[in-house]
């Protein structure tokens, strides 16, 4: 190992110095002399060209007798000890292996690693076109024949994905879509970003009009050009969707609104895809060697099938659906469904004075906004001058297994905080609930991405019974109302199906075929042996921002700060692969 | 003085000492013990709510002997000794006036000040909305009748320049017009930018189509959004255009597009402006307390009247009318003017082909763009992580007076280093020159705002006689070309005239009346005595920025450095204006 600065903590330069003899000679080293029991190595393609957590000892040998000698670590350094997560017993470090500059943090219990991250940030020689790598823009020489900015922008919207085609394609133009085709567009990869809806944007605009984000705006940064610093601590649905319509434009993404895929098959003789997308009435093939699906974490809208819906006089219409109650006033509404969407349209129209009620199947796990708000303030992302990137890996540096256990701790001590809450919520009859296991909202967004509100405003209205609350099955739907499991009727002029989405991997069965669809699984989920999340146990989200099991697809997806991170691993990969790099998987 | 770090040069402690004791009895004080014999004070809002150079100690004494006890200047602390521009001679402190925190450097000669900057950063109690101080966005509780942020988007939208008067009205809606109402934006000041033409970078757009940035991006940065560092280095018309675009709707900027100017009156009673615009076909009546004309430097076209130019049968027309050459091929072509766009339009026209003669009627001078990127690089701006407020601050501490003696000296270095380049170009026959006092391209740019040509590739084909040179008066067009005073004869199938525009001044006779233009006078310039640039010396760009002759009238001007750092000065003014906080200006 390189000389670490003096102050650099001496149990952590020791263990770099010991990880380093290992890295050595893999295949003969004692890895529990380095790990805990239960020590976990995440690795974000540093080591493994995959998202991976080892869990043990014996994990983590097996990969690195494997993958040591195929991405050859070396220059192993101790990194400055003035970053955050430095103390005696952890520290950062950097490395290079053949292709990567990566970084790594790590968590010492009585000398060995308790947790480890390795993570790959820029490829050398493939650096984005950045900083001191910005280009001229002009050369100041005439020529006869050059284009101007615009007229290469011009030019380049007449090519693409006709005589020339995008090395990757993103199906997708949400923030997900966006934020990996700037990345992508920084390292010189061809891309095109093709969406159904006209203009970036117009997915948030779409959804209900009180929706606001429920992360702070601080976690929320874009890459590259963030928030400026007056924007509100809560952005709504329009604000976001002008910011990517913003990010689209600044970032030269070349984009195709208006534009639908129908079909796609990958041929593996050609090692490309023949994508059908429908574009202003006429129908194209493209023929990227990419695909990437950037759909959203949600597939079709689910409404259950209830028996008589067909007869309801009324209006009804999936949570999707709504925009906003402001002709709902004095109407008779029940809102079918109890998680985030289902309590902001429940306040949506008791604000415009419908009367409500809220139909609540199963238990809900509740967290209160501004609790989360007063733990969020003093977290680094929040700090002025936060390094982004370096918070987000610090995130990183918790694997899901530790993370699981920690969640249990922080639905205890939110249970305390908020002890009055919870009790006021239960005693109007809901049903409140923390998870299976008692891990609460971080985990199920996790595991299910879904059975969970996070309060803004909604649970106050059910304890002072200003939203109406009933419980059970729906058995079925008449001209007039909804006949509940328990023999009672309930009156409706509107119904609203809060009711969900189905998979996002179906989406790859309806695009490609079911077969693809079977071989790559489920997408999203940890493999956490709970209902909507089935084991085995991954540690990892399943099929996200890595490699699957087919050949050129890919899954971009999850909230802002989830697009914002993982958007540069998968940009990464695919830059690697376009530059003919080798990226061995692990496991192949 | 509160202590400062034990590192802060003592010297520099020591004088803040002295000036702090000065600053308690200002009118007791031998000033002359403080500055140098030459010293000049240069003063942001800080002392004067000016922006003026006061130089030699009695010019100081005079000013500090009204002015502090207006101000009531305290709370003086040196600041970080790790800043730039601190060394055993020179460092920076901060302090507090009555309504304002402020920076300031000072530079030392044995002990006196040579150069001291003082300069108003913020309004205390009347701070920007950003950072800690940034809105929450959404009341976590639902409450009847609130408006979404698009919904209050849209009400203002309604309400502005119709039911509610804004309080300042921004006639130009250029860089320097939203870079100001960007900054009273965050100061909560209600402000209307109103424009002729219909969206934010139309202006650039309807420049010629070759017109690239002649600064590097990093001095170019806008308040609050910085560049992405992917930007190229030199950005073209359409990609700032695009810029302003992103930054009018990011920044929720109040903008009319297609709206005129055509009238405005100061009602000296009610103590606000009646300004007539037409906008859609109709004339409304604005009533803002603060009018600013942001209209650029230029005021209108400037033609020569030339005998005969009715009866010329080609094409003619004056540069700003300039798009592209591209259906110039093989045309005879001339260029009136030797300036900026006369040689960036004969570049353009050879690039097409045409024939090119660049008729040159006084000297010119000529910097090398290469030469400038060379030096540029090693300045602060351009480090990676430079911290632009600061590095604004530190290209202020530099007076125009020394400033003007320290040009004499860049000039003379680039006539060093661009030896070989300047004799090329002389020898070519082009007429070099630099400046009355030889001061070259940068004070040109002060005086007069024009008379150079910042080459990026046009001083090639002068030498190489690509672009064909003659010189001297025009005496008359004719239906074919022009007579020139030499007798001899120019034929051309186009012209076009790079003679430049009237002065912006002209703006307040058209608009306001002729009795405020002559009031107000000239605008920018420095008073330096040379031809366009009358004196007496002012020290200072006139009007520009700083209170004017017309109560409630300000001009807001300049390159996007100057927009970027001025908009602060003049956005912090009419702030205290709107806030009744007492202004004292100096000289009164």
């Amino acid at each position: 190992m390189a000389d670490a600065a003096g102050t650099f903590p001496e149990a952590v330069q020791d263990w770099l110095a010991r990880f380093e003899s290992a890295l050595a000679a893999p295949a003969a080293t004692d890895w529990s002399t380095l790990f805990t029991a239960d020590g976990c190595w995440r690795d974000l393609l540093a080591f493994t060209w995959n998202i991976i957590t080892l869990e043990g000892p014996a994990a983590v040998g097996a990969m690195a007798a494997r993958q040591v000698a195929l991405v050859a670590p070396h220059e192993l350094t101790a990194d400055s000890p003035a970053l955050p997560m430095t103390d005696a017993n952890q520290g950062w470090f950097r490395f290079r292996t053949q292709h990567a500059r990566c970084r790594g943090q790590v968590q010492l219990r009585d000398g060995r690693a308790h947790i480890l991250l390795t993570a790959a940030i820029e490829l050398v020689g493939h650096e984005e076109c950045g900083g001191p790598r910005r280009p001229d823009g002009i050369e100041h020489r005439a020529a006869r024949g050059r284009r101007t900015w615009l007229e290469e922008r011009q030019h380049a919207a007449r090519t693409l994905g006709h005589t020339e085609q995008p090395y990757c394609l993103i199906v997708g133009g949400g923030q997900n879509g966006l934020m990996l085709a700037a990345r992508l567009k920084r390292l010189n990869v061809p891309t095109l970003v093709i969406d159904a809806m006209e203009k970036p944007g117009d997915g948030w605009r779409a959804r209900y009009r009180s929706l606001y984000l429920h992360d702070p705006i601080f976690l929320d940064h874009f890459p590259y050009l963030p928030f400026p610093d007056h924007w509100p601590l809560y952005s709504s649905r329009d604000k976001i969707a002008d910011w990517l319509e913003i990010y689209a434009k600044a970032m030269e993404i070349d984009f195709w609104g208006g534009t639908r895929c129908t079909a796609a098959r990958y041929d593996e003789q050609a090692g490309r895809w023949e994508v059908t997308v429908e574009r202003g009435g006429s129908t194209l093939v493209l023929q990227p060697r990419q695909l990437v699906l950037a759909t959203g974490l949600s597939g079709a809208r689910y409404i259950p099938e209830l028996p008589g819906a067909a007869r309801f006089r009324g209006r009804q219409y999936h949570s999707a659906d709504h925009d906003s109650a402001a002709d709902l006033a004095g109407r008779q509404c029940v809102v079918i469904g109890s998680n985030n969407s289902a309590h902001d349209i429940c306040v949506d129209l008791w604000e415009h004075d419908a009367k409500v009620t809220m139909v609540q199947r199963s238990p809900t796990i509740v967290v209160r906004a501004d609790t989360m708000r007063e733990i969020s303030k003093d977290i680094y992302y929040a700090q002025p001058g936060a390094d982004v990137d370096l918070a987000d890996l610090m995130f990183a540096a918790n694997p899901f297994r530790p993370r699981t256990a920690f969640e249990r701790g922080f639905t205890d001590y939110l249970r305390t905080v908020d002890a009055d809450f919870y009790r006021r919520l239960e005693n109007s009859g809901f049903q409140l609930w923390h998870g299976e296991d008692e891990t609460g909202f971080f985990m199920a967004y996790y595991r299910r991405a879904a059975g969970y509100y996070i309060d803004v405003g909604g649970s106050e209205l059910i304890c002072s019974g200003e939203i109406s609350l009933r419980h059970g099955e729906i058995v079925e739907i008449t001209e007039d109302g909804l006949g509940m499991a328990d023999g009672s009727f309930l009156p409706a002029e509107v119904i609203i199906y809060a009711t969900g989405y189905r998979p996002m991997s179906e989406w790859v069965g309806q695009l490609i075929s079911p077969e693809v669809e079977r071989r790559v699984g489920r997408c999203w989920g940890l493999g956490s042996g709970i209902e909507g999340d089935p084991g085995p146990w991954e540690g990892e989200l399943r099929n996200m921002w890595k490699p699957t099991a087919q050949q050129g697809l890919w899954f971009q997806g999850g909230n802002l700060m989830q697009a914002r991170f993982h958007s540069l691993h998968l940009a990464l990969q695919l830059k690697a692969r376009m530059e003919g790099l080798s990226t061995p998987v692990y496991p192949c």
